[in-house]
């Protein structure tokens, strides 16, 4: 009440309705250590219903990490450890950024998707040496929003057993009662979805110990909690109603309210000795809990050496080398789908902690690690996962399964349907989560399926996410050096953009710091050209064609390709001039939107409207898309 | 099997499962007239399932619309009327575009709320003149992707007795069995949601009869049929796998199916005499259908004449001009959301099918229509939408009510929201459908809510989609002539991008031809200026600060209001060339990514990174949004 008070702005309800949640599970339930937030088997917490931020502050505060009380007195001013909304980056034992509603939630699922595999493929009898749980608090919000069915059903698909959420379940919405919009029968959707579900008085606090204690009990299911809360309670004129959702009580309404509690007025941030003595509680068992398991790890990695030692790196985030020699030099026509399938098959040995799939298009998107089982409910170390038609949570998952730590996850669909999961790509370029997404069909050349299937603007859209990696390769070597890219990256998701139709070679076969890695790099050069040709992707070809037309007239050409505007900018100034010289006239060509484009080129080739049903090659040339026209663009542009 | 076998691309699988279920419901229950596809009164059916598109073209030829059997073999070429996946507008009697997942099954809901809200307002006892059905098919994938929960949540919320869907349940996905990654049980999640379900034999033709007319007796539910059908029904080989679903048979398997279902080898595209005479049937019957509605309407018309002219405009998109004398003044400094509610508030009265409401943020987004009741089970005349948390649903239910004619929709949420209904935002585009998206808090002004809220690629990403017309004002009399540009718009859906914060008056307070309307204009002049200041929204007074702070340095500057980018372009080359003159030194300003900016300025004012939890105006501030910084950039340009 009191942080939401002195910002004037925040979520006072929730917080106040789920305190007795939060009480019971992280006094009762939860493993963790305050002087260690990074403790791999710590239980992971996510507060789906991230608008309650001040709920996780507060037991953050209470069990004793680095957030004090002057950090909570900061909530939601500038760079305070305690913004708005949960920020991973900015506040120790916060797991992921949460707000946009159904993303936590869709996030947990990946991490216990994780916990599962790692535990499958690591613990030997008598060493369990991964076993955690995945607890989170999500809102009525999260439960209307797709992306948490998607993920629901997945979850109940595989049975992720150690995967928890506390329902609150207040009745209330911004715009009044839930039941204005929301009246559905969540319970039995839930169980439909091969969930166990209880609904309990989530006031009670023996009653949530019950139902969390019944919960973990349940191996084979996933479970959701219904905690009929009261939001705002203790509120006198606010408790039960949306006016305690999304704004401050009011100086006199948390007096009131303190009243009520029994809480004194002043001072403000007032926390009795008693309960920091309650809240320590656990943080001493949790430094007990980390020593125990160190001890206990140790023990695992003399008996089992090969396997200690794998899972070591993997959870240092150490992929090793030797996946790097296995890179495999590409030099034949091929479409770069069929370039990625062929480096994720030559790598996946040496990578056993990587895992992924494919949103019900692997046959297209090749995703497939031939020769490793599929992860279903009795086989969760297998490293390929069948997401479904479910683009949101797939990417959701993949992110969760990225933060987790231990294992590097993967997401396949096409290009077209990064439309379905930008909340969740977005996310994973605020939360600095280097998740790795294969997107083939990218453009227009895909053919007869259509404008529908077509993206005309998403590659635009995705190159202006900040600490987004768009990386659209040109042949079998550049998708090469983009997996090494993308593997090799810490702090940035990457997105690969690859052909569904063949693609001759035309990049250097070296796999030792391929100029890809510089974003953009001259792949045909001219001493002094008359004009740049820049593009990605398959209109490389188109380019270096042109380039030959183009001496046919006695025009010298150069050409850049350009797969990652993202890498291009991160060069020194220098570089970026040599290779795109300012003010030199520069053709671009990109079968996709030119929006974006007048950044580095004066004159474009591209397409600003919606695509056609027909075959590929068909749609390409008639939307100009041919050497012929773009030697004609420049030829204008110069003259 | 031949379309797809000549055009070797396509789906056979789901046609050949879904054909008993297509003649059942096309010759026994729909109700059409193929020589008049917008008969308004006509039963709507969408093929949620739109890879199938072979299924709705063949029965579109066999009833007698303007499709023949030339079309057909041209299936998926360049220019055909038959393409990949079913578009409204290269297709008669195809009511939408579909093909991406979910669509097809949330835009059915808003045709069927906007069916519904029309006949409880405009019906009178005696004289049902609005009275239709809405129809689909929609598949497995359909049903895992989130939009179509959210749209199930919401239709069974709404008890949309009129709506129903036909499930293809064949067990079989692009990736193998369905239950590699959808064990849920459907039925359950549906009766959960609110929804009558069946389960039937979909290869039984009066299983599905009877089916049908179970569920149209279910008046206030919306109906699932889940009809157990096997794919690629008749191919020996192929039948019941998902070899058949997304590639041609093969002209040796076509050979075989043939064979097996009695069906001669040749010609190809053979259609028995009695098939066409079957199918001619329900096109007479629906011609004498639509001669006696036409009967019964100019009844109504002479006995409700008030009514009837009301709706007989309503029904040609017709809005009147009261409306537009209605338009306010806003002369005050307001946030651009306030003013929106203003100017809906104003002219509701004057557009009586006018309907709408937001993603549970209606309080924030000022989207409610005072004095109008909302939209519930028992009040289907309800003007106001409760949507629920459900973005995605809601845009495509607002674009389903713009496509059924009749109503004009419009849907609001937050504009970083516009990622998760970013599939439905460019779909109205691609269907030349004209929503109206009402997004406020609509960059890093919004304050404390933090990064996860603050929109920063989001004006980028929306720009790059063709025939989208973002629209952000900067003042209350900019934002009414949005509001007018997004209602006379035929083919173009509209977004208004809004603050949260209060905007001072800058523009005109003409409403008559506001210079909005040319998507960009001189706000402030200067005859031979230095620098030109081109600014959207919020930032645009930062530019008009900035003008005065370089005039005092003697340095005179033209500040540009730029609305609309998409209008802008629409404008004649000297028009342009007079408001933003190539090569002259342009500054750009506005509170988001610089992404695409350089195709009017040379430098900018702008955040290419996220943003911060903090009161707005200090988020602003800390990241350069002020007079002085705009006016150093300026400087730094011209020198």
């Amino acid at each position: 009440m009191d942080a939401v008070q002195a910002a004037v702005s925040g979520h006072p309800g929730m917080p106040m309705g789920c305190a007795p949640i939060a009480y019971v599970l992280w006094t009762r339930h939860m493993r963790f250590n305050p002087t260690n937030p990074k403790w791999f088997n710590r239980d992971r917490f996510i507060l789906s219903a991230g608008h309650g931020s001040m709920l996780l502050y507060s037991v953050l505060h209470l069990t004793g990490y680095d957030l004090s009380l002057d950090d909570l007195k900061h909530f939601r001013q500038l760079h305070s450890k305690t913004p708005g909304h949960p920020e991973n980056f900015a506040t120790p034992g916060v797991e992921m950024a949460t707000g946009p509603l159904g993303q936590g939630f869709a996030h947990a699922v990946g991490m216990a998707i994780a916990e599962r595999f790692l535990a499958a493929t690591y613990n030997r009898p008598g060493h369990n040496v991964i076993d955690h749980y995945t607890y989170g608090i999500c809102s009525d919000g999260d439960l209307m929003e797709g992306v948490s069915n998607e993920a629901a059903s997945l979850a109940g698909h595989l049975g992720l057993g150690k995967l928890i959420f506390l329902y609150d379940d207040n009745h209330v919405t911004i715009d009044g009662a839930t039941d204005i919009a929301f009246t559905e029968n969540v319970e039995l959707r839930f169980k439909a979805l091969g969930w166990h579900v209880q609904r309990i008085d989530g006031m009670d606090i023996e009653a949530v110990d019950r139902a969390l204690i019944a919960a973990k009990e349940v191996t084979s299911e996933p479970s959701l909690i219904m905690c009929r809360t009261v939001i705002g309670y203790g509120s006198p004129n606010k408790a039960g109603k949306s006016s305690s959702h999304g704004a401050a009580l009011g100086v006199e309404e948390v007096d009131l309210a303190k009243q009520a509690l029994g809480i004194p007025l002043e001072p403000k941030f007032f926390v009795p000795s008693e309960v920091y003595a309650e809240f320590a509680k656990p943080a001493a068992r949790g430094a007990a809990l980390e020593a125990s398991w160190e001890s206990a790890f140790d023990t695992y990695v003399r008996q089992f050496p090969t396997e200690g030692s794998t899972l070591m790196d993997a959870i240092g985030g150490d992929l090793g080398a030797e996946w790097i020699s296995k890179l495999p030099e590409l030099n034949d026509k091929m479409a770069t789908r069929q370039a990625s399938g062929k480096v994720l098959n030559a790598i996946a040995s040496s990578l056993p902690t990587l895992i992924g799939g494919s949103a019900d298009l692997a046959e297209s998107n090749l995703t497939h690690l031939k020769g490793f089982v599929d992860q279903q409910p009795d086989s969760p170390e297998g490293r390929n996962i069948n997401f479904g038609v479910r683009e949101h949570a797939m990417v959701a998952a993949v992110n969760g399964i990225n933060l987790h730590g231990g294992t590097r996850g993967y997401g396949a669909s096409f290009l077209i349907f990064t439309d379905y999961c930008r909340p969740s790509l977005r996310l994973a370029a605020l939360m600095e989560c280097p998740s790795i997404y294969v997107f083939t069909h990218d453009s227009i050349g895909l053919g007869e399926d259509g404008p529908t299937h077509q993206p005309i603007e998403h590659l635009a859209a995705l190159r202006a996410i900040p600490n987004f990696n768009v990386m659209r390769p040109c042949d079998g070597n550049e998708t090469a050096a983009c997996w090494k890219i993308a593997l090799q990256s810490k702090k940035t998701p990457s997105l690969l953009a690859l052909t569904r139709q063949g693609l001759p070679p035309l990049s250097p076969s070296t796999l030792k710091d391929h100029p890809a890695e510089r974003g953009a790099y001259v792949l045909a050069d001219s001493p002094n050209p008359h004009v740049i040709l820049v593009a990605t992707g398959s209109e490389v070809q188109l380019a270096v064609g042109a380039k030959d037309l183009l001496a046919a007239e006695g025009i010298d050409a150069k050409v850049v390709s350009m797969p990652s505007w993202f890498l291009f900018a991160q060069q020194t100034a220098s570089y970026r001039e040599s290779v795109l010289p300012k003010g030199a006239p520069t053709v671009s060509v990109e079968a996709a939107t030119t929006f974006g484009w007048d950044r580095y080129a004066q004159a474009h080739v591209g397409l600003d409207r919606f695509g056609l049903s027909a075959p590929g090659d068909q749609v390409m040339k008639e939307f100009g898309f041919t050497a012929e026209h773009v030697a004609e663009v420049a030829k204008s542009l110069i003259s």
